[in-house]
Parts: structure tokens; C-alpha cells; sequence
């Protein structure tokens, strides 16, 4: 099929390949007759703005590409909000994808952002992501790839993250040192490294105070680790367990606060009876009661770093100065509030 | 600058454009060093898929672009739940953008994913359109085009969203009937047009009951209708009017967290001293204490049938079908808890 250029519009209605081009983007210099002439013979010709052809000549797209696992976790609309930030400040344009936690969408995504000729991708990674392919090609094609919050350890390329372990073990000392022994812990999927490392950290805490690690106080919590799964859990714990528990340790805030209100609907204390620790700071954290205890992960200097990180690699793509990919790892602070 | 292509490389190589295909998509069946030789002869030729070439020979790009003015409103990461279900069940990917209720950046948003070749376009407006020639480009070059939420009554495609100004009206009636007399309405932007009917309804609930409508109860949240324009519209409110209110209709569910934060903070009770009626139905309003009075909305069900819609409008095109567009108003119920 013959691709439609600018310059046959142009040629057809004796106008220049400029007036054209700025009635089709429907700049107010161009009159509105014009306007018309244009939109009717672009229209017949079944011609459209050729983005990828542009960018070829500009080398650049000024867009880039962002996948997140999803939108409903505050976590990840934060991040978004620090990327939207970085982007808007140099006139970039972000494409969100979705992964919905998973690995064939996480693939085709990658696929789509390529062809759709972005100068650089954001990923954090879903949880069912095992290999790593998909994304190597990013990099055998020399595109900018920056992966956030949930990384793989092993591709070559920059990366922002938390200490998840260092976290995780933080929390679970401050609940002992605080009289708390029989600590469970609602951990999320098996198979991302942040999950894997709270739960690293969780263990560690225990063992080197001198409680034993005990596996039947571990609970899973679903792909998503969301409110469900924190209500869920803790009728499971309570029929388990019954007293004999007196701390939970949860992956992310959203689970305590399903945790919080299985507890007020069957009259369990929080703290009196049973402590909580969280994870992530979310907003409604400090607003629920009782007030949650957490980790603060700061969101929002993860998408800010991550971005900065991808517009400077692609700044270096195009002045054709090599890169030197960076391992960020953004501290984490205990927010102490009435749970624990 | 001449283009390559596929044939391209596969005559360089001596092999088929097939396998070119398969071993730059990385398929499984491509010998490791096959797909070697053809990375290095893709990259050394600066070649890149062009996904507008296969969209323009299949008519089809398989993708349909998303505009939200943001995810951090639990009501649009819901719908983005209904449309990824809808995309995902016919095999479409979805790119997502936020507009951060900025005309600007959703003007340019419409450009870029109509540059991409998306097969068509759903987009709940940001706050701050008040023009919609871009829109009305896109409708003019024929791609399927369905508004949703914030909606323009003037632009001729389908639109799916709710009656607000009955749910208000409903809202506020209830609220009557229950004896609240001095009711204050937190509103959103002057702008959208949701914006407006919930607040007309909250008025012709008042004048139809025989109470007069005072303009001093009515307190503007600022673009994002969130926790802080609930809190510190609370503050106000109660500096304003101290015990003569004692109810409040809100424009989110959001808000109206926020004014519970505030009145536990300076120990006023809900619904004993003022009672509280929101508007979403956000999880965190049945868990919240008290919990929240509300009106559900279905989001997700709004982003079925707004995807739902579109896709057919896009088969239509596809078999040359004329398009009948669609008015699809979703019920609303009211959800009545404790803070009421």
C-alpha cells in the first residue's frame, strides 16, 4: 500500500508541506477553510500522521514507556505521579501499561512499547515474572531500560529499589525489643526478590534474637496482596492460632488494614491483643484506626530517581557518550503510630 | 532516509524474512545462532519494527488508547480494571495516560496515541477542558471514539457515565428525610460537567423540601476533590458555621475521609454532631470508623461498557458497518453505613 506523505497533500492543494502539516495538527494560523481542504483530502487518502517516520529523523520520540504491575496499589500511582513529574519537566510524553502481575502481558507490553519506537522503558517487574528475555532484547537493542521496585538482580541495566531486607528486619526487631515473640508474618507472592527478601528479613530478625523461626506463623498472601487477603489471613491466623500470637508483620499496608477490620468485626484488640507493622505508608495508614505502624518507602523519589536515570541514559544515547548504569538503593524509615 | 526491512535483512543473510521475523520476536525456534547474526545485521542497519507499516497492511494495530485525568482515584484504577478485562478478552493491548485534569497535556495525549495508530480512544476528561476540537479531530478522522465519566454533552460518539445530578438529588433527599436541615456540600471544580450536577442536585434537593439554599454551606475542593480538600474544608466549615451544620454531601468518598480525620481529631461526632454522605463507594468507606454513607457508581462496570461499546465501534469500522453511538447512562444506588 503507497503511504500518503505531507508533500502529495501539499502538492495536490498547491499549498506548502508547512501548512499542511499545521492544519492537520489544527494550529489557529491556518484558516479554517484551509483546515477543511486538508482534513477532506487527508481523509480521502487515508493518510496518517507517521510518528514512527518522525522519529526516525529526530532520533527521538520524546516518549517513554512505563509498566507496572498496576494502578490500584497507591504504591505504584505514586511512582507514576514521580515519573509524570520527570517527564513533564523535559516535555516527555509516558505511556502506562498494566501487567496485572503478569508475565505473557508483560511481554507483549515490551513488545508494543518497542515498536512503538519509545526512547527508554520504566518496568517494575510483575510477579510472575521467572526469566528475563523479553527484556534483555530491550537492552540487545540498546534501548534504556531502568527497572524499579521489583528488579531483576542479574539483567545489565539501572535499577531503583529498596533494601527490602534490611527493612523488613528492622521492623521485626523493633516488634521484639518491644516484648513482641510470637510474630507472624503475612508475606507476599513466592517468586518476586522484594517479597522474597521481607520475608528474608522477617526470618533473620527472629533468629538472631533468639525466637524461633516458626513456618506455621507464616501466611501467603495472593497475587495481588491486598485488603482480601489481609481479612482472609487473619481469620486463618486466629483459627490457627488463637492467642498464641501476639504481632503481625504484613507485606504492604493494604493487608494490616484488611487485618484492622477482621479484628474490629470479631473484637480483637489492636495492640492490646494483637501488634501490627505494615509496609508502604500508605496516606489512609495515618487516618484508620488504630493508627498504622509501617515502613515509609517513598514512592515518589522512586519514580523520580528511576525516570532522572532513564532521560540521562537517553541524553546519553544520543550524544553517543557511553553509560554507566546505576544501582539506587533509596533508605527506608519506620513511621511508629498506635498499631504496634 | 531509506527504510530497511525485513527482506532486507533476509536477503543480506540468505535466509527467509520468516525467520527474520521469528529471531528478532526471539522465538523459540530460531537457533541461537541464527538469531545472533540477525540482531547484529538489525542493529548495524539501525533497523526497527515498524509497527505502522503492519497496523496500515492489517487496518488493525490491536491497541486502543486510555485517557484518565489520574490513577490515584481509586474510581479510575477501577474502571482501567473493566476496560484491561474487556481489551484482554479480545486480544487488545491497552496504553494508558494521565492527563492530571491538564487540557494541555490531553490534548497532546490525543495526538500521540493518534500517532500510534490506536484503533480507538476512550477518555474521561480532565477537569480543565473546556474545548474540544481535539476530540472532535479525533472523531473527524474516523477512529472510534467513547467519553466516559466526565463526559461533553456537544461532541457527537458514544458516551457511558452516570446521572449525577439524581444521585446528588437522591443523596441530599435522604439526608432530609432524616432530619438534617443545615446540609453543607464540599463540591468539586466549577468546570465538569459531574461537577455541576452533583451539585445542582444537592440544591433542587433543598428547594424542593423547602429549605433554603445557602451558598455559605457550599465549599470548593480543588482540582483533585481529595483527603486534603476534605480536612481542610472541614476546618473552615467548622470555623464558619461551628454547630449550625449538621450534615455534609461531598463529591468523593475521599473528601469525606478527610473530614472524618479532621472531626476525630477535634472530637466531633459523626453522625451524632454532623453526618456524612460521599459519593464513589471506595472500599476504604466500609472499613473506615464511622463507615461511610455513599453512592456506588460502578466503576468497573462503567469501563466494561464504555470498552465494550468502543470495540464494536471498531468491528463496525473494520466491515464498513455504520455506527449507531450509544447514550449509556448507569444506575447508581445509594449505600447507607453509619456515618448517616
Amino acid at each position: 500500500m503507497k503511504t500518503v506523505t505531507l508533500k502529495q497533500i501539499a502538492n495536490e492543494l498547491n499549498i506548502s508541506v508547512t501548512t499542511v502539516s499545521k492544519a492537520l495538527k489544527n494550529y489557529p494560523d491556518v484558516s479554517k477553510k484551509t483546515r477543511q481542504r486538508v482534513l477532506e483530502l487527508a481523509k480521502s487518502l487515508d493518510y496518517t500522521p507517521n510518528a514512527y517516520a518522525v522519529s526516525l529523523r529526530m532520533k527521538q520520540s520524546k516518549t517513554i514507556g512505563v509498566i507496572v504491575p498496576d494502578t490500584v496499589h497507591h504504591f505504584f500511582s505514586t511512582v507514576i505521579k514521580g515519573i509524570l513529574k520527570e517527564a513533564e519537566s523535559r516535555d516527555y510524553m509516558v505511556i502506562l501499561m498494566q501487567s496485572n502481575e503478569r508475565f505473557d502481558l508483560e511481554k507483549k507490553q515490551i513488545d508494543l512499547l518497542m515498536s512503538k519506537g519509545v526512547d527508554g522503558i520504566l518496568v517494575s517487574l510483575s510477579n510472575d515474572t521467572k526469566k528475563f528475555d523479553h527484556l534483555q532484547k530491550v537492552i540487545d537493542y540498546n534501548i534504556p531500560l531502568v527497572l524499579f521496585d521489583k528488579i531483576s538482580k542479574t539483567l545489565k541495566c539501572s535499577k531503583v529499589y529498596i533494601d527490602d531486607r534490611k527493612a523488613a528486619y528492622d521492623a521485626v526487631t523493633y516488634l521484639i525489643k518491644k516484648g513482641f515473640k510470637r510474630i507472624a508474618h503475612f508475606r507476599g507472592d513466592l517468586n518476586p526478590q522484594n517479597s522474597i527478601d521481607r520475608f528474608l528479613g522477617y526470618k533473620q530478625a527472629l533468629l538472631d534474637n533468639g525466637i524461633p523461626f516458626d513456618p506455621e506463623l507464616v501466611y501467603m498472601c495472593n497475587n495481588n496482596a491486598d485488603f482480601d487477603d489481609g481479612y482472609n489471613n487473619a481469620k486463618k491466623l486466629i483459627t490457627d492460632h488463637g492467642s498464641n500470637v501476639d504481632a503481625i508483620f504484613t507485606i504492604t499496608d493494604l493487608v494490616a488494614i484488611g487485618i484492622i477490620k477482621y479484628f474490629k468485626d470479631h473484637d480483637i484488640k489492636v495492640p492490646d491483643d494483637i501488634a501490627l507493622f505494615g509496609f508502604s505508608n500508605w496516606f489512609m495508614s495515618s487516618v484508620i484506626c488504630p493508627t498504622l505502624t509501617t515502613v515509609e518507602q517513598h514512592a515518589f523519589e522512586i519514580g523520580e530517581q528511576s525516570s532522572k536515570i532513564l532521560f540521562d541514559e537517553i541524553q546519553c544515547k544520543l550524544t553517543k557518550t557511553p553509560i554507566k548504569h546505576k544501582n539506587i538503593i533509596i533508605p527506608t524509615e519506620m513511621i511508629f503510630r498506635e498499631s504496634s
